[in-house]
């Protein structure tokens, strides 16, 4: 099956917005086995909406419309549709309600305007919106006689995801002929390369080709590290998960600790959570990242459990004074673990981490750009690390976060097990 | 003139890469006067990339494809083109030389791949390369007797930008029988929304609309303001800069301390460059933003010049014991002081600024989700200041960062000004 996506608005097109939403349903997609072929970004004009409409179903079974559902004189997705379909758009009242309730929910007067999201194509089925004003569609058509589907959801990413999973997927297994539903499992993984990971999984990969249900596909998420995921269709969810599972199994017994954590976990949520169970507060001295450590920690509601802070040592002075580290080379694992004794002490916490390096341009205290030391102090002893990362100041910097954050999810490990 | 966009990869269609190249070509295209009405992302497969390519010059009068310039034998660009153009595609000995001499200067062996990317389609011109080993290819291509031309160019967005500005510019406006070059210029601003500049530049907009040169356009870029570009075309940049500069002073005079930047200036770069010009230094105490304005100040080379470092005293003991801070409410603008100024005394910084504030998702010390105190404590008193800032936790961290940042913009401005 194939279904391709138009993402419509003139500000796409003008660079003001990067169009991700087609490269979300790309993955999404693949991971339910549909093909995407082409996926094109049209301005706000009807004309050219339905020229690029008609192109994409002459050849796709479905399209996926992005964008063009609101309220104003722009939004012409509805109408680009209706001309496809041969239809008129017609007053939907139940819509039209529901538009009204939400603006009297909030207090606000709702404007006449608004009354447009309530027109449908005869024919179209709605898609409820739950947190938009802007209802979904779909919009069976045929063309040269072969059915055919279109799906409208509003541009806005939230809102996309939602009717995605809710309507859209649902549909197109539907209409595949295909009553499964699909199951998927992600495993974050850190600390080898696609080709690495691809190698020592070899065997199981063959095992997948050969049964065909669930499929295998890395996700390379660079500073992220590389994603697994695991995709199985079934009867039922349950089925679906019961025959991912075994797999997943298998993987996490060949990589071990590399997989460090599931779906929607990230490395810093992860350590916050092991920290959390373990009691254990956190504070952190950073030098080359300057502060981008904590800000990642603390983009996680929640965080202020486990960090007490970090001190951003970026002058040497401030690591001598505020830090208590001896003068001599910054750039050191001496230097990175003085940081770290000094955060715990300074900042009262029971484990402290530090990060000093050469995030570049050029190099410091005879250490070429890429040079990450890395130190961890806690009741259970200490750890240090010199580390070399790729790339040129902000890729550096990032992948320092993840790295540190890496090696402090090993020390806690070995903590536990203890 | 209109010149669309083909994005060529199969990994864009996946969702593995965001393909943002069109996104910023779109942009280019818009300040030089050129539309870009489709932009397209196709896979690694050349009858498709044919298709699209013929569907676009259909009704375009250029086409950029970006991407699948490689050397492997997914990398089709050059075979799709050739076959538009009903011409041959031959090996170049120069393109072949410069490529070799690419992989000896390395000290690398060249695979017998590599000569794919010396294959030049028949009646096309080269552009050299830079850093990459693809050269570009500017490909003159009779489409029912009407020319036009496709460009090609690397996916690499550092060689893209350099080949656009460097070759595909210039030739698209010497086609449209426009001898002329572009100058432009971009004033950045921060304080006022869209429709509020656009109400105080009414006027000028007005006159611009009737000389027609130079355009003036908007462009709203999240918490990075929104920037008011100016753009004109004359027979020499000189020209064109001159066109320029007489609306750059009347827009100047009305938006005044609004403009905090022209190009490539960030509010994080102007900041730095202000202290650095009155030889002072800065201290942080970040709290709501937990080291974001570190990190942000400390992604641009050279911060270490004025950032003596910053204290994120994430839990409330620490804003306290570290920085001094009475009991008491931490979301207060006396809170706030006290961080900064015990900041500036930690740190050993001739200027403290502190944040303290609610990100969400819940409120805090009964201020609502949004709320941010900042303080700015220097040799020449201390300003303090409570905002109301939209969007949920990340949005609303990345807004303190600008905010914060602009007031002691202000504040250095002042001083400087006495």
């Amino acid at each position: 099956m194939r279904c391709d996506v138009i993402a419509v608005g003139t500000e796409l097109l003008l660079g003001q917005i990067v169009d991700t939403n087609s490269a979300w349903l790309g993955e999404q997609l693949a991971a339910s086995g549909i093909d995407s072929l082409i996926q094109i970004k049209v301005g706000d004009n009807v004309g050219r909406i339905v020229t690029q409409l008609r192109s994409v179903l002459a050849s796709a079974d479905a399209v996926i419309m992005c964008g063009g559902l609101g309220p104003t004189h722009d939004d012409l997705t509805r109408d680009a549709i209706a001309e496809v379909m041969g239809v008129e758009l017609v007053h939907d009242e139940s819509v039209a309600e529901t538009i009204a309730a939400m603006f009297a929910a909030r207090g606000r007067q709702m404007s006449a305007n608004n009354l447009r999201q309530a027109q449908v194509p005869v024919g179209a089925s709605i898609i409820a919106q739950t947190r938009g004003t802007a209802p979904g569609l779909i919009c069976p058509v045929q063309i040269d006689g072969v059915d055919k589907v279109i799906f409208a959801v509003p541009g806005v990413p939230h809102e996309l995801y939602d009717m995605f999973h809710r309507a859209v997927l649902p549909e197109l297994l539907r209409r595949n002929g295909d009553p499964s539903v699909i199951a998927s499992r992600l495993l974050r993984t850190w600390g080898e390369s696609e080709s690495g990971l691809n190698e020592r999984l070899d065997a199981i990969i063959e095992e997948l080709d050969a049964v065909g249900n669930p499929t295998l596909a890395f996700l390379a998420s660079g500073w992220e590290g590389i994603k697994v995921r695991l995709t199985a269709k079934a009867a039922t969810r349950e089925a679906a998960e019961q025959l991912v599972a075994p797999w997943e199994e298998k993987i996490r017994a060949i990589l071990g600790e590399q997989v460090f954590g599931t779906d929607t976990d990230t490395m810093e949520s992860v350590v916050l959570e092991m920290m959390r169970a373990q009691g254990l507060c956190l504070g952190l001295a950073e030098s080359v990242t300057g502060g981008l450590v904590a800000a990642r920690l603390t983009a996680i509601p929640g965080a202020s459990d486990v960090l007490r802070g970090s001190i951003v040592s970026y002058a040497s002075e401030v690591k001598c004074d505020l830090l208590g580290v001896a003068p001599g080379p910054v750039v050191s694992e001496k230097a990175a673990l003085e940081m770290a004794e000094g955060a715990r002490m300074r900042l009262g916490a029971d484990i402290g981490m530090a990060l000093t390096g050469v995030a570049g341009p050029t190099e410091q205290d005879q250490m070429p750009v890429g040079t990450l030391c890395v130190a961890i102090s806690g009741p259970d002893g200490s750890l240090t690390r010199t580390l070399r990362l790729p790339g040129q100041r902000e890729q550096m910097r990032q992948f320092s976060v993840i790295s540190s954050l890496d090696l402090l999810r090993g020390y806690l490990r070995d903590r536990s097990v203890e």
